[in-house]
């Protein structure tokens, strides 16, 4: 995406809803948002599925984390036409994750359509890499779990491995999502475009293990 | 299949290869067979997968099982045209399979395009249906192996939730398995229908958890 000159003064104007010092709300989220429980969205892209399911599920609060200011910028001005009391914003690396969110914090992680990272060498960037595995573990509460939707066969077939690898049990899983209705899940705009292509959507959802 | 006249004499004329008491080699196939490890075939069908693999890796064991006896009798008549030592067939059903092979007897069970058996009434005639897991988890080694390809998606599915329930870890998946080459693995007959017709072959490789 092309850097956008309305970008950083539209998110800098907005500080109810960007988070700018996220650490500083660790351990706080759901008193913050007044909410059981908390969703986060690891890449929520120009924020479509931040937004519907925000309005889905008004009960939970909805986080929703972008690394680049100009997508992000996207989608806050997207969530600014019908802005919600239970959504906040981070711009920042998820990397950043382990200071946000404090041991058992959150309640579901959702990951869609992150990048590939397709070179073997890159597989560390992946979010389901088993860096990012420990992370989620340690910020997610007992039953708290990994949600993810991809259209890359190799991303998720690396997902399933990895997470086998982990303290983690496999729930749900499906290799054609679409298929079947699903009106609790929003579909993404990227989503969209893939299943008018009539490709599959591979989702999995993994529940914690405590050891 | 139709009924065929010649099925059972050609059977029954093969006492050398089709194993009528499988019950009395409990515990004596790596001898029986001169080999330190065993794979079987559960549902092997008209046995393109259990000859080619035979052929491919004759260093093993390998069983065929397969309920339907004019089925069965179509890979014997198929095998006989090439017919080695380290091959046998067991004419009857996977739930006598307690019976048939002893503790950590067997090495990997293949379970190749198995009937899905769609209706929720009939999942537990699954072959991975959680019955039907303990019996494998007992009778494999160790280290051993379940390996399913299936060209049905829900079937693929449940078998990765059903595995995730049970102390079984998930070492490789794919689903789209003939993307990359395979020359260790045979293609049967029934998948190179379904990669002529450009459909995905979903594959999944379960290691036993001992507990």
């Amino acid at each position: 995406m092309r850097k956008k000159t309305w970008a950083l003064p539209l998110l800098q104007s907005h500080p109810d809803i960007v988070v700018e010092h996220p650490e500083q709300l660790c351990g706080q989220w759901k008193e913050l948002l007044g909410v059981n429980e908390i969703s986060v969205e690891i890449g929520c892209g120009k924020g479509d599925y931040w937004i519907s399911m925000a309005k889905k599920h008004p009960e939970r609060g909805w986080i929703a984390i972008e690394k680049d200011y100009n997508v992000a910028a996207v989608a806050l001005r997207k969530m600014l036409e019908h802005p919600l009391r239970n959504m906040r914003l981070i711009v920042g690396d998820a990397k950043g994750f382990d200071q946000w969110f404090s041991e058992g914090e959150i309640d579901v992680i959702h990951l869609n359509f992150s990048d590939p990272w397709p070179k073997k060498g890159h597989s560390k960037r992946r979010l389901s890499h088993g860096e990012f595995l420990t992370s989620y573990h340690r910020a997610l509460a007992a039953d708290g779990e990994i949600r993810m939707k991809t259209d890359n066969s190799q991303l998720f077939e690396f997902t399933c491995v990895s997470m086998a690898q982990h303290p983690w049990k496999l729930m749900e899983m499906s290799v054609d999502f679409r298929r079947d209705e699903h009106p609790e899940d929003a579909i993404t705009e990227y989503e969209q475009r893939f299943m008018d292509l009539n490709m599959p959507i591979y989702r999995g959802v993994w529940r914690k293990i405590n050891e």
